[in-house]
């Protein structure tokens, strides 16, 4: 009885909408806030480290390493946020282009390759080799991020 | 030479914004936008777990497992946006509460219970026990979330 209570008072605590992606579908304006939240978090977490790759910041090891964690499991999260069903939204911003669903191999290759990128990003922050995990941040932003970015999204 | 040119590219490469918070100060409006990227993820990843834990969607041990462990990472990622510098933004919407920055310990208290809560959840993913994973589920839900947008959030 007490746990019926407690899982009765669940979805009050937490408010509306976050549960409701349990109990329907998603709906396509929240599959865009999702991943669109994901692309902001990698930003916060890659950025730092693209200006240590510039010399633009200080090179801070333990930083790299932290961020580069973060990024191989944010990494994960964007991709069920392009469902077909966001395609064609109005009243959504979004920067997706239309070749995300026309090109979906594509997409889906550009994805890898970003997350194999930060896989070895990850690897280089072991070695303790600055020289090595500087180009491995900068392959993470150009091979990934760029990659990606030039092919399926909007120019700003 | 290739490699300067290769790191000069990352910024064009990746647009507008994302290097930015290597180079300056983060902007209140940046911090805020990317505290609620990282509660959107939390409520994407928790969300279908509350289903389960509430009898409401299948129980599926794998998504829980996953996404308890997607969560164990999320959880540290709100709280530097809870910034001094984003207490009195006007034309952002927020739904943080004075109550952040007047009570500090508190709010620091909160956050610690959730992210114990989460890793306690973590915790029973691995006995392969249903009901302990289904109230440690509870427990994020109410002794987590709930127990911090309580107190630190406006009610919806």
């Amino acid at each position: 009885m007490k746990k019926r209570l407690l899982l009765a008072g669940l979805a009050i605590a937490l408010g509306t909408g976050y549960t409701l992606s349990a109990f329907s579908q998603v709906k396509p304006e929240v599959l865009v806030k999702q991943r669109q939240a994901a692309m902001t978090l990698q930003g916060k977490y890659f950025g730092p480290l693209a200006g240590m790759a510039q010399g633009k910041v200080p090179y801070n090891a333990d930083v790299v390493a932290r961020n580069a964690g973060y990024l191989d499991v944010l990494n994960k999260m964007p991709w069920d946020g392009f469902a077909e069903s966001t395609k064609d939204l109005k009243d959504v911003k979004t920067a997706a282009l239309p070749a995300i669903w026309s090109e979906p191999a594509k997409f889906k290759e550009a994805q890898e390759k970003f997350q194999s990128a930060v896989g070895a990003l990850v690897a280089a922050t072991k070695t303790g080799n600055e020289a090595s995990v500087k180009s491995a941040i900068a392959e993470v932003g150009k091979g990934g991020c760029g990659n990606c970015h030039q092919n399926f999204r909007q120019k700003d």
